[in-house]
């Protein structure tokens, strides 16, 4: 996808991987104190809607900022709750400190921390990590893994092609516009289970080999980045509604392995 | 309640409290293993629609089934998986091996080994085990707390009464009939904020103080015993949708307090 990709030095890999790991873990030592707190400090930073902007977000955004300018001082940043630092590597950082606020707010255990970093060809390495539970799983850069409270293992996507016997996420039923619900109402018709409210968690099931389909839309750079990093490391394929490319956001379509991203694409986006 | 709950002495709390744990350990034990194999072998049980039956349901409640017949001969067991064996001591245990068996297909942590035990006045104490995780939430008996892998403490639930500010929650957003599923609706649309996914988790959510409500529909009895003893012990209150009891399944609405509750079976139950 892009020529610098492959022009990483073996020494540069490495540093990435480890500076990647080093922040999430900052971002997860700032957030679990945080976590199930009951009196968390809130604030709605959305005009409309719900969209709560907790402490921790800011804490771990920033402890993840420390630790990258420290280690990376010439690469750019781009995070959820502090905006973009210009760099001058040509790689930049993409940070989503807590993915799927609302899913801390009640405590469930299936936000996550998304790290990635990109050059201008996309994501070239992405964690998600979920300190609760104790589990990362990293993607990118000769990595595809996982490790968690029971042990750790390869990532390897499902290489199930029908959609009949597929599993199909999505973190909300109301899936974007009106016409954005129709469309995945029509997958989720045709899929054996849909299930919903997994945040940032359903993407690493699906780099997992559990599910074969995560579907959404309205979605941030920083949301997708990590996600497809780890997605495509373990021989999936991520693309918006048109197979086109996702890194922006938007309409996503996350998918185990090529011809299930077929078959749900025809589905979604009629020729 | 029941006039049989007083009357149980120090020692056969503690007798029960310890075989229910036992029995937890022991369906943790046997599931682990299977959680997030691959090539787990289902069996579709039910004649219409999607509901597997793993393996590790079957070995977790022979698991508990043994443990509890050792440890309590002369206790009635009804579980999922085999149905019911009588007893003569006038108290029975109620076994979910694993509640949430398609969240458990799909790698979700959130499905939960179910274990209760009640008299005719109904559940006496439950746990909601996640061994995943390694959660486990107590209640019933003089015992409110949980413990998971950060640490451990009191279950309390909220005291917030005003649906405005309530986060609820139900596994699926088909919840039921269309009759049961608007009501659904119009609870949802009061409420701050409406969740999906979590089976059991969400009760579990609710004794920690996080969540205000669980409205389902559908239910059995061996879905609701333990919650509804782990909810009760921490001070909420579960019913069905007319506010009677809610032992032997069906609807449900779960709730932080008697205020909250109150003002959702307005909205789920109109007079």
């Amino acid at each position: 996808m892009s020529s610098v990709k492959t022009q990483l030095s073996p020494l540069l890999r490495e540093e990435l991987i480890a500076a990647a790991h080093a922040a999430a873990d900052a971002a997860g030592q700032a957030i679990l104190p945080h976590f199930r707190h009951i009196d968390l400090d809130t604030r709605n930073k959305a005009k409309k809607g719900f969209d709560p902007v907790t402490e921790a977000d800011r804490a771990a955004e920033a402890a993840m900022r420390a630790v990258l300018e420290a280690a990376r001082p010439d690469d750019a940043i781009l995070g959820e709750e502090f905006g973009r630092k210009p760099g001058t590597s040509g790689l930049e950082w993409v940070l989503d400190p807590i993915d799927g606020t609302r899913g801390f707010l009640s405590g469930t255990p299936t936000w996550g921390v998304l790290v990635s970093v990109r050059d201008a060809g996309g994501p070239l390495f992405g964690l998600i990590d979920q300190p609760y539970i104790g589990e990362r799983f990293a993607g990118g850069l000769g990595v595809a893994e996982f490790r968690g409270p029971r042990g750790h293992g390869r990532l390897a996507c499902r290489r199930n092609d029908r959609l009949e016997e597929a599993i199909l996420f999505t973190t909300f039923p109301e899936v974007g516009t009106p016409e954005e619900e129709a469309a995945f109402r029509r997958l989720s018709a045709r899929c054996r289970l849909t299930r919903y409210g997994m945040d940032c968690y359903a993407y690493a099931l699906v780099a997992l080999g559990l599910v074969d389909l995560v579907v959404e839309a309205g979605l941030h750079p920083y949301d997708v980045q990590a996600p497809i990093a780890v997605i495509e490391a373990a021989g999936g394929v991520v693309t918006d509604w048109q197979g086109g490319p996702a890194h922006e956001g938007g309409r996503i379509v996350a998918a185990a392995n090529r011809d299930i991203h077929a078959a749900a694409l025809e589905v979604l986006t009629p020729r």
